[in-house]
Formats: structure tokens, sequence, C-alpha cells
């Protein structure tokens, strides 16, 4: 491979300035802004590395870029998206978002770390692969999609009406996460779905002065009792039922957890915390954050909220909860269990609306191709990756587990200050290179399995 | 008293142009406008019906209007304010909050029926009775005060420091109420206090991905619990030994409960609401209105609270909470007997700060005077008012349980829809007329106790 790694060398600067032209483009999935334009964009980097590449259009969607090269009887399939999120609070970034400025060694932009640095280093890799080596020794297979950060309310569609592309697939390679707070890298082998609800409950019909709260009922109040119900002060989550679905880990499970400690102290400074919730600490800590659900009130208004005194009886409150999901647990499970739980207590005025929802996805540890990665990862990195389930959410389960394969989040370009979703969102453009050069290793180590 | 109905009709063009010019001024306490001017116009007209009047200066707050009048050995003090809310919101308004435009026999302005409706009245209801008879068989005295509207926050000052103006007061005729539902004059004996507390969490040094509610302590949830522990779902109090201080009503209390019925059909339907909290009805709910206290959110706020979902662990939760106070609950005890509450079930965390407070008051039913104000208004309303507590609050306690008088809140110019606080507040000219005369009459009959 010390081939491939001398041509990547040679093309750095290309490389460089071809992501910074990425980078330019402001493809915001939420505004719905240069969409169509940047995914052209990506599909004529594809094109230009050999790639067959089409755009799919969605009904109401932003269209998917698929492309497929090589040939023989594996196929690897990368998932990667297009779209960043919106740049807000712009007055908070040193260089323009979209300008995708260089400083000591790092390049600053949004979506350089989340996902269009990722993205771009698996297209030059594949170039790269082919120009040293004269084709590739497996098939890969793109699917890039223009919805990640508005919570990929289309993939699934995609999948469903594109099965026949996709199915030949062995295992999903996915978004990258970043390096631990340690310098180490990680590799996800599974995310947690979502069930998000807004909870409302509407009383009078019109505010009324706060002296009626001897008789008139107050969603402020009803919400807060509902809420109450969902998760104790002890940090349980008591929906009926609910918890009954969650399974413990299995043996390699807790064998990954012991490997792969949270960094706690760090965490703890950084969020400027002294503790975590039920004084937790260790692998308790470290498995109820990769293998439970979890139940977080995200916002709350009722009534009046500005500054002094307002003797206010609100006639409406109105909560936004989000529960994820680890295995066994669907959103419409989820849905169920909350809306029977309110009701069995007297809840029938709290109005239910789910807004968003995705399954949770676990990817088997010992698949083959699941270990081979994390071998390559071991290699190319020098240290060993820190493997588990990730404690956030993202649409594995309409990739992968619609198709029934693992999908396995390695090779990223962040680490644990990149800034991710913030102002002035970075990566190193040492890390950049390396993921080209492990994305080169794993299209060999894949190949020979 | 056929004479003084008399000057009164005769007068009452003039009457009610001078109630005009009142209600052009626009003197919002909350926003600090007009209120030297104003004081300077009351005072002014109380020396033009004869009174010795005198603006005193309270320290950062708005002057008190003091007037006195009259001779003898009994003194009838008389409550009311100049100041007023603001008009917003001005769109809803069919004619200028501060136009005083008359329609249908109907005033509609800013302050028309709360309060210088009733203010004016009884000036004007002064001088007529001087005209008439030559002079007034009482003492009268005026306490006006320019910040009602924000909470009396100075008029317990105002009293410590000017006692010896107003300790020779036999009772207080308060600001009137407006007239009930059915249209049946009424009389308020006490007011509830207040103690308004804002309750605040502060979690992680910044909003979180929503993935953290595994480990990181959620302000949003941490308020909820200590809500939820303050009050429960069948709405009683459950702050520790808070109810034990209420005390039930005694036996004429009882018995003025059972006359003064809610217009409980009335109210739901313009609540548009179909019962009240606990089904309560009949005396068991207007016991509960009058003689019980309550417990609030006026407002709750945290985290994201836009459209849509977004899937965030907010750094702060804040509440708003008022507890309206009866008798034997005073706003330091319950701000005590709320932090111990909180601190023996570990919210410790949640940070407290009172915003604003005001003692309960009660006037004895059996004193002589409030039953000759009873009496009176029987006499000139041609029908038994409903006399009891005021399930509102208001600075009663700050004038007359100072002084120990009873305070008599009667003779109102306002009707259940005269939009008290909201736009197109209004009265209806012949109220007006008729709280003149209720206030005449009441000389008379004061000073022949």
């Amino acid at each position: 491979m010390d081939r491939f790694e001398g041509f990547v060398q040679r093309n750095q600067e290309r490389f460089l300035s071809e992501l910074q032209g990425f980078l330019h483009r402001p493809s915001i999935a939420a505004q719905g802004l240069d969409i169509e334009e940047t995914a052209e964009f990506v599909a004529k980097r594809l094109r230009q590395a050999g790639f067959e590449s089409r755009i799919i259009a969605l009904e109401g969607g932003a269209p998917v870029v698929f492309g497929q090269i090589g040939a023989g009887d594996k196929t690897l399939l990368i998932y990667n998206h297009y779209d960043v999120q919106p740049p807000e609070p712009l007055d908070l970034w040193e260089s323009g978002p979209f300008e995708a400025a260089t400083r000591d060694g790092q390049v600053f932009a949004r979506g350089v770390t989340d996902n269009k640095g990722p993205l771009m280093a698996r297209i030059q890799a594949v170039e790269a692969y082919q120009a040293v080596f004269g084709g590739l020794p497996l098939k890969i297979k793109f699917v890039i999609e223009g919805e990640e950060e508005i919570g990929s309310p289309n993939l699934g569609h995609f999948v469903a009406e594109n099965r026949e592309l996709l199915e030949d697939a062995n295992a999903c390679l996915w978004e990258g996460p970043p390096k631990d707070p340690a310098g180490r890298p990680v590799i996800s082998l599974g995310m947690k779905g979502i069930c998000y609800l807004e909870l409302s409950v509407v009383g009078a019909n019109t505010d009324l002065p706060s002296w009626w709260g001897t008789l008139i009922s107050n969603p402020a109040w009803r919400l807060t009792w509902a809420l109450s119900s969902l998760k104790d002060q002890n940090e349980r989550i008591t929906i009926d039922g609910l918890m009954d679905h969650v399974i413990e880990p299995n043996e390699q499970e807790w064998a990954l957890l012991r490997q792969m400690p949270l960094e706690e102290e760090q965490i703890k400074k950084d969020f400027g915390i002294t503790s975590f919730v039920r004084g937790l600490t260790g692998v308790e800590a470290n498995k109820r954050h990769r293998f439970e659900p979890t139940c977080t009130i995200c916002g709350f208004v009722s009534g009046y909220t500005g500054p002094g005194s307002k003797t206010v009886l609100p006639n409406k409150a109105t909560a936004k909860v989000d529960i994820r999901l680890v295995p066994n647990l669907t959103p419409d499970l989820v849905c169920g269990l909350v809306r029977q739980h309110l009701d069995r207590r007297g809840f029938t005025d709290v109005e239910m609306t789910p807004l968003s929802q995705s399954y949770p996805y676990k990817s088997q540890v010992d698949h083959p191709w699941v270990r081979r990665i994390i071998e390559v990862a071991r290699e190319v990195y020098g240290q060993t990756p820190m493997v588990g389930q990730s404690p956030a959410g993202g649409p594995m389960y309409e990739l992968c587990g619609r198709l029934g394969i693992p999908g396995v989040s390695a090779g990223g370009v962040g680490h644990s200050k990149s800034n991710v979703h913030a102002p002035n969102e970075n990566m190193f453009v040492e890390d950049y290179f390396r993921a080209i050069t492990f994305t080169g290793h794993l299209i060999r180590a894949l190949a020979e399995i």
C-alpha cells in the first residue's frame, strides 16, 4: 500500500482544494439551499473517479446520489450525505462557514467533519486506488443522501424503491465518527433510534387571571404532571412497559464496553458538571449511555416567560420529548406505550403528535466484515479503536436494517473538538489524509475476506 | 337624598366630561408614563371639590395623592388608584384606549372601570353632597396611589411613614368591584395575598445534543419534578405544612358563601370549559374559590419551543409560580415552606427568587361600618348585594391591615363584561351615576352610625 500512500501524498494539494470547493457549497437541508446543485457536484465528482453515477429524485425530498464502481462478488456499500446543518449563529465563526479557511493545519467550515470531509476522502481514495492498482478488487456502491441533517425522512423510501441496486451489499461503511476525547479512533456498530413527540394541553379559551387557579384547570400543571409520570426523580423511565423491552448487552458487548471507557473527567470538565445522573461512573455509566433508552424534555413552554411576574393562568402548554430507542424499541411501539400510559393515568387531555421517528440499529460485533474493518483501523491508526454502540442517533436502520447487513461507522475525519453542528466546525488536515489512507487499506482488506 | 340626586342629574354632562378628561391621560404605571402629571390632575380635582390635598412623593415610586375634607368624630378612608394597565394589544380596540369614546350608553377607555371611573365618581359625589347639604357630616380621607397595576410596591411604606394622617379612619371604602355575571352588585370584604416565585434550574454550561440524556442532568426534568411535588394531579397543594395554616370559613362566612353563588354555567360558557377542577360545583366550588390558596404555574420555559423538533438537552429551565394567599399565610411563611419542601426532597438545585409578595386581608363581616355599607348598597341598587371574600388579590392589607380597620370594596362602575385589563374596557354611563348616588348615600348613612 506504499504506492497508494505515495499517490495520495503527491495529490494532497489537489485533494484538499477539491474538498474546499465542496465546502464552499451552502447545501443546507433545513433551508432547501443549494441541494440540487450540490447533488450534481457530487455525481460529477463520482464520475471523475470512474463511477457510474446518477441522481435519484425522491418525491418531496432531496435527491440521493447513487454511484457504483468495481467488480467481483463482494460489495461494500458506503453511506454519506451531502447536506449540512445551518451555520448559525454566524457571529461566532472566526472565518466564514463556507469559506473553508485553513489555519494551523486545520480546515474550518460547516460540514467539514459532518460529513463532506469523509465523503470526499472516500471518493478520492477510490480514485487513488484505481490510479495505483489499475482497478478495484470489489464493488463499491455509494448512497449519498441530502436530508441527513433533517432526520432522513425519505431514506427508507429510497431503499424500498431501489432495493435491486443495493441488495448485493455485504456491509455498509457509515459516515465516520470523530475520535474520542483521548484522540483514539472510534468505530460505531449501531445507532439509537428516536421517537420525538410533541405533547400539548389546551385549557380555557383564553389566558385567565391566575386567581382562577382555584377552579380552572391549568394546562401547565396538567402537562407537568403528565411528564412527571414518564420519568422519575431517580432518572428511571417509568413509561408503563417500556423498559421491559430493553435487553442487556451480550457478552461481547460487555467486553467492548469495558474496553471503550467514557472519558468521564474530560466530559464533566467540558460540560461544567460535577457528576453524572445517579452518580453513575465506569462501565455502568457507559452501559447506560450506549444500551439504554432516554426520555428527554427538549423543550417546554407555557404562559408568561419574560422578565418579572405576570399573574396569568395559561391556556396552553407544550413540551417536546425525545425518546432515544435501543433495539426492540420501535417508534410505533413507544408511541403506543406513551399513549396508553397517559390515558391510564387520566391524561386523555394530553395531545400527542409524533414529530420525528427512526428505528435503532445494532450490527453484529462478530460479523467477518465488521472484524476486518476494526483490524484495518487498528493498523492504519496505530492503536486499538474504541468499538461499540453509538449513544447518538442516525438513519442506519433505514439502509442497513432494511438490507440486513452490518453498518460500521469508521474512518471519520473529526476529533472531540470538531464543533459538529456548532460554529467553527473543523478538522485537522492530517486526519483528512489519514481517512483517505484508511479507505484505501479497507478496499484491499475487504476484498481479501 | 332626592336633592342630592337632583344635583347629580343636573350635572351629568359636566361630570361625564370631567371623567373623559381623566381618561384621556395615559397614566400607565408599568411604563412610568404620565404619572406625575396625572397625580397633579387628581390633586387639583380634589381641591376643586373642597379637599385639602397634597402629593406625597415616595422614594423610587409613583406619588400618592392624599386628600381630606369634612369634620366630626368619624372618618371614612377611601382607596383608589390613578394608574392604569397598558392598553396593548392596540389593534383589538374599537376606539382609541385614551379616546374615551361613548357608544350605546357605554364609555370605552383603558381605566374607565379600573379605576378612574370609581375614583372620579367618588370625588364628584363629595362635591355634590356639599353643594346640596352645605358640608360633610364626617371626615373623608382619600389615598390615591399610582402603582396599583404594578403590585403596589410602595403602599406599605407610604402607610408606615404617614400613619398620623390615617389612623383616625374607622373603615376604608376600597375601589369597587364590577357587578357579577347576573348583574348583581358585589361587595368584597377581603382579598387574597400573593407569593409569586421564579423557580429555575441550571444544568451543563451549554445546551447539549439530547442523546446526553443518559448521563447529564436535565434542568427541564429537575424543574418538572420539583413542580410536581408542589401540587398533585388531584389539584391538592402538597407543599409541606402549607394547608395546615388554612382556616375554614366561619359561620357567617359560610352563610355568605351560600348567598353569593358563582354563576357557574356562565363562567364555564365564557371560558369554554365543561367543568371545574375535581368536578367541583356549588358552595364547595365557591368556598375553594374564595377561602383557599392557589398554586399556579404562570409560566414555564426551557429548551426548544419553536415549530418542529430539535434534539436538544437544555441547560436551563425557569418557571413562574403564583401562590395566592388566604389569611394566616404570609409571603415569608410560604417562601420558607416552599424552600424547605424542595430541599427536603433533594431539590437544592432549584433556585427560588420571590418576585412579588403581598399579604391577604379579611375584613370582619359583622363590623358596624361593614354592615352599614352593605345596607346602603341594598337600598341604592335595589337588590341584595353579593357579599364575600374576593378570589382576587390587591393591596388591601397594606392599608387596612396596617391600620386595623375593615376594607370594603363596593360601589364599582363595572359589569362582568367590562374587559378589565383587556381591550375595549368599558362601563355603562348609567352605572357611573349609580356609583355617585351610592357614595352620596353612604356619606349620610355612615355619619349616622
